[in-house]
């Protein structure tokens, strides 16, 4: 990807209403990424497949994905927890998948009820499944390092225990590694040493996308580090919807329309229109009427004389 | 400075105070004063000396630049509007004056009611009342470019007269230029420029300070992009109290405790002790119960395993 442009990549319909006690209802949410879409993202994170017991939010994911798949031009990507969700993700359709290693193992066990070699083991046969699959219908495997950043059960987790998860994920057969903040611990310097780090064992090629969250206040900041650094592609959630149920305190993605308008403003292309976002949000608010949703941006409206990077609606 | 360390200047109890429209009654002023300095905050901007018809917030300015003189070590800063401001300022025994110029000059005219060749004109007479002074009774000058980032009424402003002002400030007598994102319009690459350009016309010496909002959301990472840039003091309110009045829709300094978070965290020390920061905002909340308070550390906590950059509590 050109220095001056980025992937945005919303993970608002998974890891936003994943973490949202209400359900969204089918209609609302096929509306809603049908107007995210419309505003330019190009890869969305629809849902994942997990137990319907225990995140009912993600029970109609297959149906999501479907929708999704559509949208002329749009990444359909999704969440799987192991081998089973990876099945029903390869059936119903999706573009990528991703799999996270919490490389806090506590923080493993405690999510999803797995050590790292259960989920290393977890890993090959996913990448077996899609092996055995046409050319042209295997799907993008992500292998994501959650809890890179520090962990609130753990603390810091040592370097040395990242680096191994990120090359046994490769050895594994992901085609690429993210490195994920899932509890908001990290800063602009950890941030650039920790990319830096993982892309000298998996390679800069295989170290291009980052999954940062806003709890401490320093998404933006941890976002231009990483972009700095070479990273192209950036999730994040609609209205900062989400976190992560499981470390207590750790909530808040890092907010799109902010983000977008970061991005935009330094003369950096995402490809989406800043208006057609502040359109989907309404869907998000309307549908999720008791949600707390962040943002600057949406409150304080774009500058007098304002002009994007490049104009990009999308025809409809 | 050395390059692993900022300066910290709070300005909650002029900039916050000012916009809000409670007053805060002079001995909790004073508390809260101490307690931020009490932190290891090492310069406050305390008040401002302006019409106490306009800005009744700020009529005790004189009784708590006494106080906060008593303070050992702590730099007292004051804002002016003018020579008489000024006056008072120096009777007070502020350590360090600034004088807002607006670059976008209906701003100016609407904010202080003076156009840019009247505000120089004041700039030249505080100078001449500064030089009359005995060398160490002499105030540090400061002139703060305002709206240098764009402005609600105008729009962008061109560069070429924002290096004027500048210009046109030292020449004053000013002893040094500070950048402020008044309206929060800037943006990391427009930081980065704008420092370079204002430099490369009076100096890198004579540029060392940030004045940031947080707007949009992009408060810290514009201080990081300033940081990087060599930038080493930064300007920030505690809670995010605070804002432009006259500039519709544009509140909200940097959060100060999100703000030395993310340097602590960085390796960059502040020389504040981060808890002790947090009591400080106890005696804000208390003293003015009806005011929205910002910040994301306050809410989610320190990192489990969080250590600061250097361990600098004041002793008492």
């Amino acid at each position: 990807m050109p220095d001056n442009q980025v992937l945005i990549s919303e993970v608002g319909p998974r890891d936003g209403l994943q973490n949202c006690s209400a359900i969204m209802d089918t209609e609302t949410k096929k509306r809603w990424i049908t107007a995210l879409a419309a505003s330019g993202i190009r890869e969305i994170e629809v849902g994942s497949f997990v137990s319907r017991k225990l995140l009912p939010q993600m029970a109609d994911t297959a149906t999501i994905v479907a929708h999704a798949r559509t949208i002329p031009g749009l990444e359909v990507a999704v969440l799987v927890p192991n081998l089973k969700g990876a099945q029903m993700a390869v059936e119903a359709g999706a573009h990528k998948i991703t799999l996270p290693l919490s490389v806090s193992e506590t923080h493993s066990i405690r999510n999803i009820r797995r050590t790292h070699d259960e989920v290393i083991e977890e890993a090959e046969r996913i990448s077996a499944l899609i092996a055995s699959l046409p050319q042209d219908q295997r799907p993008h495997f992500e292998g994501s390092l959650s809890t890179a950043f520090g962990c609130t059960l753990e603390g810091p987790i040592p370097e040395a225990v990242i680096l191994t998860c990120a090359e046994r994920l490769m050895q594994a057969g992901c085609d690429e590694v993210g490195l994920s903040d899932t509890t908001g611990y990290g800063d602009p310097a950890s941030i650039r040493r920790l990319i830096r780090s993982v892309r000298a064992v998996v390679g800069v090629e295989n170290l291009t996308g980052v999954h940062l969250h806003n709890t401490r206040g320093l998404g933006l900041a941890n976002a231009l580090a990483a972009y700095e650094e070479g990273i192209s592609t950036f999730d994040c959630s609609q209205g900062g919807l989400g976190g992560c149920p499981t470390a207590p305190g750790a909530s808040g993605n890092i907010v799109t329309e902010d983000l977008v308008f970061m991005f935009e403003s330094m003369g950096v292309s995402t490809g989406i229109d800043l208006p057609s976002l502040l359109e989907a949000r309404q869907i998000l608010a309307e549908g999720m009427p008791d949600e707390t949703l962040y943002g600057f941006v949406p409150d304080a409206g774009l500058p007098l004389g304002f002009k994007q990077a490049r104009a990009t609606v999308p025809a409809e």
